[in-house]
């Protein structure tokens, strides 16, 4: 299986490309915004594309011929203006799942935010909100296609080493997961086709992850 | 017919308000943020109701219970950051529309930007592109329900004296309307059913308003 990976460079995507190539019946090719973060991918033995997110459907479509699978796992960061979140995780989401229409690639799993339901807009901090916003309408979008998706809804994202364990379900309290886990939960999602047509919260825990999302 | 006007208190949404209730045969509801803005309404004979457009649908659809048609001429200006371009024009618009469905309401008119179709946000400056993107998205909501909708695209807005004469058509090359003059175009919507599931930009031009959108 070929997966696309658009966020590459994020440090989800870093783990992801890694735990992908380690795998012996999977490949990731890395798409990146500059051609100067290439040689990480490249040391990995992973193919690369670079394109820029905030350009047009024609670009990702291209960088998505052939592949298997489409993970979005990009995000604008906490640190970029609202016009980011806008351009990326919004706009540079269901781009990314039009890209997907455009080439014919099925599965698409998005990385989401912990709760993107409607009370999840409301109830955040107003500095919070416009992300939960954009992020409610990338899963909506993704929702009302045809394609095999799963969204995934981590918790409070850590750079800790993974444990490999995890806690999947939903309505859950919310919990810190490494985002080492997150991309272990990815893997595992694209070889589950249970999960086709779902989506869950996932957070550290006492499953191992194959297990944990193996029973969804 | 009863129409309630989202972003009463905008430059748009005063002429509007304004036009409505010179008119014998129709009444304005305004609906605005703070009672402090009620009394402006009040004067022109209208009814206002406060409701925060950043708030839940529910309220929303509370000021629309009883309405003949609801006008989204809110807009989060182009003093404020980009997170009310997320809150007001893009979620703000889409809950009003979710709202409309709610409250039985059928016809919606959406005072959109001149051109929202994706080709302009890969064509918008970058300060600008976000609001492009936000609009796009609103509109595309808007398209996919059972409403009957309209979505008015006007030029580039001005606090010139209306002239009650206007051009409307597709693919125009953007000049100036006073804004008055995109109110009046949004009563003779409301006036034309001819207008319903459709979408044109307006400009300022040679042919009275009436006669302009009744052709469409």
């Amino acid at each position: 299986m070929k997966v696309l990976v658009v966020g590459a460079n994020g440090q989800i995507g870093k783990h992801l490309v890694s735990i992908i190539q380690d795998k012996g019946n999977m490949e990731a090719k890395a798409m990146i915004r500059n051609q100067e973060q290439a040689p990480f991918f490249e040391h990995l033995g992973a193919e690369s594309a670079v394109v820029d997110l905030e350009g047009d459907i024609e670009s990702i479509a291209k960088a998505a011929e052939g592949v298997d699978a489409i993970v979005f796992t990009a995000g604008s960061g906490p640190h970029t203006g609202k016009d980011k979140t806008i351009m990326v995780d919004l706009d540079g989401a269901i781009k990314t799942i039009e890209s997907a229409k455009a080439a014919g690639v099925k599965r698409f799993v998005m990385i989401s935010s912990f709760d993107t339901r409607r009370q999840a807009i409301l109830d955040a901090p107003p500095s919070f909100a416009p992300y939960v916003a954009a992020k409610y309408y990338a899963d909506e979008w993704l929702r009302s296609t045809n394609l095999d998706y799963t969204i995934i809804h981590p918790g409070g994202l850590t750079n800790d080493q993974g444990t490999g364990k995890v806690k999947t379900g939903f309505d859950l309290d919310i919990a810190e997961i490494p985002r080492e886990d997150v991309a272990r939960a990815i893997v595992a999602s694209l070889e589950n086709d249970s999960t086709i047509g779902k989506e869950f919260q996932v957070l550290n825990g006492n499953t191992p992850v194959e297990e944990a999302i193996g029973s969804i």
